[in-house]
């Protein structure tokens, strides 16, 4: 029904995460009606992020320089790392800036469904970089799905011979904002579990 | 917070309708990991959009030739012309594939907020095109919606001086699928109104 360039803009599109063959459609349509201010400039920024932003080869981050800002910034606690499952997780903590030290971008978390085995992550390049660097604390900031649990477990157990190494993982517990009888079984449990004492 | 390159990727994705900044920067993230996999093929699929796909100078519609592959068709009726507001209106009828005439592209419909008069429309073009070709029927297939009404009326108005010219617009009623009581009270009047005799 559509010419063969349309079908495989469509196409393309409709590729990127999130996206569906109706929304797609839209975004092309948005692209080649005015193509020249719209689609040009697209065009222009992708190239100039295909050939300016870099993989960080210490933590994983993304920047345009490598070791990335955060990496080779001096101000930040190089005692520390935060190991995360991916860049969107040290984004969100960069967004709320509480953190400090550095991280780790381990490229996802176990999975035998999706076939990712430890070798599949950076987790040697983490042990290495403990090894190499002075850390101190290794927090764990992975998600609290059954995947990104065995993955905190699995870590866990290779730092456990860092002799004086302090491993923290995030505390789980009630959302700030969440009602109580909306929780589920799991997150209630945890939360009872991890109570603190207050008086 | 991201460097320079990664911030206008992340501000030119979030620009392309429906997508807010957390699905781009979702985007971004999926494009940036595996630049050569992902990034690369989508920008040689936006330079060959930019440069192959054109707008029919005839009916408005996108296509790799001018005048488009359903204008070109021999085999479509030329006497017909369906006018509609957009692109992706004309690729709805496409896909059902129920209409064998011409189309109209009007790019909109009037609306003083948005500051679309008639000479924003192809109006001028459309008179044109029905005094030049022969033709016997004009479909308003434009939205329901104040705008989308208004627009037919103003063109229905202007082709009332062509002799012979047969105008339609869309039945409208109760969509299929729909329940009576869920209807909204524009839609079950109209219903009610356009009632067919079936007995």
């Amino acid at each position: 029904m559509y010419s063969l360039a349309i079908e495989r803009l469509i196409n393309d599109i409709s590729k990127l995460p999130g996206l569906g063959r109706r929304s797609a459609q839209r975004i092309a349509l948005y692209l080649l009606k005015n193509k020249d201010r719209t689609l040009l400039p697209l065009i222009q920024t992708l190239q100039e992020s295909h050939s300016k932003i870099l993989e960080c080869l210490i933590c994983g981050n993304v920047d345009m320089i490598n070791p990335c800002n955060i990496c080779s910034n001096t101000k930040r606690d190089k005692n520390s790392i935060c190991i995360v499952e991916d860049i969107s997780d040290l984004w969100a903590f960069e967004r709320i800036g509480i953190y400090k030290g550095l991280y780790h971008v381990l490229g996802g978390s176990l999975s035998a469904i999706n076939g990712i085995g430890t070798q599949e992550l950076t987790i040697n390049k983490l042990l290495k970089r403990i090894k190499n660097e002075d850390t101190k604390e290794v927090i764990l900031a992975l998600s609290t799905t059954m995947e990104g649990q065995t993955t905190s477990h699995v870590i866990a157990d290779k730092l456990e011979s860092f002799k004086d190494l302090i491993v923290t993982r995030l505390a789980q517990g009630i959302p700030i904002g969440g009602e109580v009888h909306y929780l589920d079984e799991n997150t209630l449990n945890a939360a009872f579990q991890s109570r603190k004492k207050i008086i």
